[in-house]
């Protein structure tokens, strides 16, 4: 065992743990643990520094609730910092433990509880497409899942927080009736089992796992509809920008994703180079088949389609909300490191104003990748603009700015849960929930930075 | 045959349509005929006045595309003016013929042409009821409907234009996407069947059928949630207008009708006095089962439930929806003929404040009965206010100050389509659409007032 790990271990009593947890399947393999215990964290340099080396002593990976619970109460009775996770498919370190401990991997909790005409009941590991697999022969789907649908766990998501694909008709996870219900395991030494419904359910939404332990959610679907994958190409950015709007503004057209992206972000997707002729900027659509003929006159002669295909995102395929939200990002990280993203809100009433006035202030540093999307009933973008990264302080710089002139900044470039939100504070809700589930303050101790453990 | 009769018959050979329509069955009993040539227009004095006594001179009731063929090529060849009407349940007088001659009863044209995954292709006779029972099993409805859908048509709808119960999730007709085709025969010697797709089916979209007689529609459809029928009651109206914006604006509450109505108008809800309480106001709602725990969530203490049932609306029962929208106008009219009503649209940007303004400027003499909707993208109302009635000139001046504050009224108490918008005319497209399908001016000749015939 090397010397830090060693050291690591020392300071919890990782024997007594397994001991006391009977057959919940667990590894101490250093390795194996150092690479489950990271996430997406390396979009940013800046975490990329901070997070590094961080890691769990042990993986435990329950099989069901009653394992849960066992961990849970090891956790508590030894004082043992747990840390869970989904797929680790996020970006902001959330699945990454700041103190070692247990990583609780929820993976092999995959079951469905019930389904009923536009809901399902299910275990936080099943991940999202297994999901939509298994409710789309009843004509459902869910109603958003981030570009990482293909990996990512339900549980992950709702614990990560955000929207996705999708958000353009159903804002974010946080809008009333996005998640029905979850139901938490709490961190004590008889820990207890709540059933969190409609409002008391946010408490776990964007926690990263800190209010408690996710052993089920209940969430509402969506018409799986035909989706048709479109690409639109522009001469102009902002042609792109207005025939988004106009499309997110038609509520008689029904969609799923409205992506525009400036040049040259597009050049770094490889394998569409056929569909995203040089020098264009482009839009990336899902569009409903009923609806494909509308969008086609909506658009009119303004840009021209270079791509339409049935969607598809079985294995083997390649979907197109792969080049969108975060996945934009990842796209061209995987042919140059150097470049970093942010997490932008514009405001709804002078949207196209605000994201031509982001560019001007910032040319060929911030590249606008804007998302269509919903918030509080009202149509405006978010926007994973790719950054070209030089310092830390110019970052923050960038950042500071964008918030002057009010569009507001989730900043994944932070270790805390409240750092990285537009307010730079949790709600309320979730810092009681804490106090409730986590007495000891052992869940990802430091994640959320201004809760004090109500036990010691 | 009464003298009336025998004069305006004197006006056209009809006797020469009867020999050339071939076996296209008619109706010439002048009681008949006359009582086919009414639709709902009494719902205002004004216009009751003005199209008391106006009757076709004889009923075709075409059985397809084929019989209304022939009848619009005996009217062009006889100079015959055709009005098109379905089930004449609109309140413009759109089904009633200002200068006699034919009336071209569709109601016979039912048949489904195909169906396919949110789309539906049928004649314009088919009734909305029956389009629903059709879709229903493949998990479809349509996506928006008028309170008369249990006896309306498809046809009438679409050429009576505007939106109903569903706009508060696809807008109005008008909206890109919410017709996908109309197929419509000219009124010419040798008539022309077009297909008019897109864009261009809003040529006869709210049209009264003077561009063109429609002969097949193809319409897209929603997901056909399990709706809750729900009524909530409040102490203060502004607290049911509050609500009913909060769920609008909620993307994650799948909802279909959102109506705050002020006391005393649910007074006049004879079948539902248990669940309107003296003396308070309502919002009557359309709830998806799957929201239903998020939209009481929303609710919290505001107001109380007093009704909640699964939403049933076949043969024998009566839905929630029968009392909104104009149905609220008919609820009262039952019982008293001294009101009548408006159409409004309040700007989406001080919602609020501009239907206050309205109850102030006419208090108990406005009473408000407002619709959620999405317009162009946002969330608004439109509004059906019951207005007691005095004098024609009390009721333009009242139009007059909602347009002076910024509240269009799309009113319906004018013969004219025209006069009839919010802008007082026909869009450019419609004028054209006339002047290619109806170069003689016979559809229903007067209704589109500044068409001017181009032949003669």
């Amino acid at each position: 065992m090397p010397a830090a790990a060693a050291a690591t271990t020392a300071r919890y009593d990782i024997d007594g743990f397994l001991k006391i947890i009977g057959d919940v399947p667990v590894t101490t393999d250093v390795q194996r643990v150092r690479l489950r215990s990271r996430d997406y964290f390396w979009y940013s340099p800046v975490l990329n520094k901070q997070l590094h080396g961080k890691s769990a002593d042990v993986v435990a990976t329950p099989r069901n609730e009653a394992d849960v619970i066992r961990v849970a109460a090891a956790c508590a009775k030894l004082r043992i910092p747990l840390t869970p996770r989904g797929a680790a498919t996020g970006n902001y370190g959330q699945a990454v433990p700041l103190e070692g401990g247990v990583l609780l991997d929820l993976t092999n909790m995959t079951a469905i509880e019930w389904q009923k005409p536009g809901v399902i009941r299910c275990e936080p590991g099943l991940k999202m497409n297994d999901l939509d697999a298994a409710s789309r022969p009843n004509g459902f789907e869910l109603r958003m899942h981030p570009s990482t649908k293909r990996m990512a766990t339900i549980g992950g998501f709702v614990g990560g927080g955000s929207g996705g694909i999708g958000s353009v008709n159903y804002g974010g996870l946080r809008e009333p009736g996005n998640i029905l219900a979850a139901r938490v395991v709490t961190l004590e030494e008889t820990p207890r089992v709540m059933e969190l419904r409609t409002d008391a359910a946010q408490k776990v939404n964007r926690a990263y796992g800190t209010t408690g332990i996710i052993t089920a959610l209940e969430m509402p679907l969506a018409p799986a509809w035909p989706w048709i994958d479109v690409i639109v190409a522009f001469d102009d950015f902002f042609d792109a920008m207005q025939f988004g709007y106009d499309v997110a503004l038609a509520d008689g057209i029904v969609k799923k994703l409205l992506t525009p992206m400036m040049w040259p972000i597009p050049q770094h997707f490889n394998a569409l180079k056929a569909h995203c002729p040089e020098g264009k900027h482009v839009i990336f659509c899902m569009i409903a088949e009923q609806s494909v003929e509308s969008f086609k006159a909506v658009l009119g002669a303004r840009g021209t389609i270079t791509f339409e295909q049935p969607h598809d995102d079985s294995a083997g395929k390649e979907p197109l909300y792969e080049y969108t939200w975060n996945h934009t990002t990842l796209q061209w990280l995987k042919q140059d490191r150097s470049i970093t993203y942010l997490q932008c809100l514009f405001p709804h009433d002078r949207l196209l104003e605000s994201v031509k006035q982001m560019i001007e202030m910032f040319p060929d540093e911030v590249l606008p990748h804007t998302e269509f999307i919903r918030f509080a009933g009202k149509v405006t973008c978010s926007a994973l603009p790719i950054v070209r990264y030089t310092t830390e302080e110019r970052l923050n710089e960038i950042i500071a700015l964008h918030e002057k002139n009010g569009v507001f900044i989730a900043n994944p470039h932070v270790v805390t849960l409240e750092d990285g939100t537009r307010h730079k504070s949790t709600g309320a809700d979730q810092l009681g929930m804490k106090a409730e589930a986590d007495p000891y303050g052992l869940l990802n101790p430091g994640k959320m930075r201004t809760y004090k453990p109500v036990k010691s």
